[in-house]
């Protein structure tokens, strides 16, 4: 297991800037009182695709020899990997094969299209969905970009939190939301190297909390299939981010379904941006446990943007 | 009629700078594409109170003269203006009284209240309102501040376009949406005297298009109550705003509730940006009329943010 190291976020950092946007930082005075913290939000929602995850697919796919160029890339993900995969591959002319399950959301599948992702449709299994790409695979010989346990992807979005550190002086405190612990890795990886004095929480939905337990038991528990809103964050870790998780993390926080809901609508309503449910859940853990992060100057990631505006998660309850 | 002059856009700077966000100027690569134009938002949706208002109620608070704090200010507003001028008079300490229809949802009478503003309600009629605010008037002896027809609200919303033409060189044409013109006309007072190369365009819609009948017959038409699902573009020219109107504005194109929704709908998600029905309407426009500003460099004002997120038009629909 190849453990990425801060010079592959230097090298993917000159790789990926091209491609990306070096996203603004944005404060409300409204939260900074609401949580008695000062809080600093990156905005992934702002970035090109919509969220964080161009930053790994630009590193894998920018940083693909010449020989490999010709069968492309290839990867499974219904959410915003795809999206970003596809998208990077766009800009450097390769094919993209996605493997979504047939059951995903049309606008979903629409989008992986808008960019130029070829998409095998499998059933929502996860035998399926393997079967399947092994298939896909086999057929093109793309190369496959795991949507976080891959060296390159982690290493790309560990530039994420080294344009924070240079935007935002003086951080105690990082969360970032937690799913496979892609965003948390790259974190952790930029973090330990050029901040150590920064503190890493990782936030998680109480209904796919596997992360939080694994910390706890000091080795990988992963669920099958959890629901939650925050469906960006439904995966387990795997050894990659393991490594990175159970090494550098200081806690992991978790929130209920309504909590993330709550914080939601509230950035959405008093900082006027659009993000997804899984950006809300580090302000939910913060909005109840307000000691922790009481008078600290706090970093959150708002790691993406891609909503159905048809079917927000308040108009559900 | 007093008519603003430059000068008083310039003191209104000075003035009301220390209470309001200078926003970004945002811009989408597919916004672009879609339009052929070069398209610049500058996001007042981002203003503080959520709206451009903030600009010229900032201007009349912190511009009273002494002997007049202790009564306050006063006006009648559902919107935005309301919203802004109790966020002033805040930031001043001194009263704010404001006459709502009793109709009023209770989000914005919560608003209201929230930044302090004192509440008293009328019959949602223009005769209730007029002699209730009357009585208000005569009783606390409050300055009258009008939302839109006064000199000093409309040097405050100039200000804007001050900053937007230094943030963004070269343009050739700024959109506004027109209501009761204020913003319109503190455009115009900026740019006829700073760039009076760039070309001004009302965007008004369809269904409250007396602005853009008005500059037709070359005198003011104000309609009764029109329907509209840009709210704020409901009310009528008066004689401040015409004369900017009428002297500077190079045309008022308008839209109809279909075009202005999918165009708020399309800024949401592609530019991950909450706004307001009414600060789509220029995109709308500009979208039916590619021909007028293909190859441009365009300005588009985005007035404010203060929608209620759990009643979206489309939702609606």
């Amino acid at each position: 297991m190849y453990i990425p190291t801060l010079d592959d976020m230097k090298t993917a950092r000159e790789r990926v800037t091209p491609y990306i946007h070096r996203t603004p930082v944005l404060t409300s005075e409204f939260l900074n009182d609401l949580t008695g913290a000062e809080l600093f939000f990156k905005c992934e929602n702002f970035q090109k695709a919509g969220a964080f995850k161009v930053r790994g697919a630009c590193n894998a796919v920018f940083g693909l020899p010449d020989d490999m160029l010709a069968k492309g890339v290839a990867t499974h993900s219904s959410g915003n990997h795809a999206l970003s995969l596809s998208y990077a591959a766009g800009r450097r002319g390769i094919p993209c094969h996605v493997v979504m399950p047939r059951t995903a959301p049309q606008a979903k599948k629409d989008a992986v299209k808008g960019y130029g992702g070829i998409i095998t449709e499998c059933e929502p299994s996860t035998s399926s969905r393997e079967a399947v790409f092994a298939k896909v695979e086999a057929e093109t010989g793309a190369e496959f970009v795991h949507p976080y346990n891959d060296p390159r992807v982690i290493a790309g979005q560990a530039t994420c939190s080294a344009e924070l550190i240079e935007q935002v002086k003086g951080l105690d405190a990082v969360v970032a939301p937690i799913g496979g612990g892609g965003m948390i890795s790259g974190t952790c990886l930029t973090l330990s190297n050029l901040a150590p004095e920064v503190k890493i929480y990782a936030a998680e939905p109480l209904n796919a909390d596997d992360a939080a337990r694994s910390f706890r038991a000091g080795h990988i528990i992963a669920d099958d299939a959890p629901e939650t809103v925050a469906d960006g964050l439904k995966v387990p870790l795997k050894e990659l981010t393991w490594h990175f998780v159970s090494n550098h993390v200081t806690d992991i926080l978790t929130a209920t379904e309504d909590e993330i809901v709550d914080a939601m609508k509230l950035i959405w309503k008093r900082m006027k941006i659009v993000m997804e449910p899984s950006s809300a859940v580090p302000l939910a853990t913060i909005l109840k446990d307000k000691e922790t992060f009481a008078g600290k100057r706090v970093g959150i990631i708002i790691t993406g943007g891609n909503v159905d505006l048809d079917s927000l998660p308040w108009m559900e309850k």
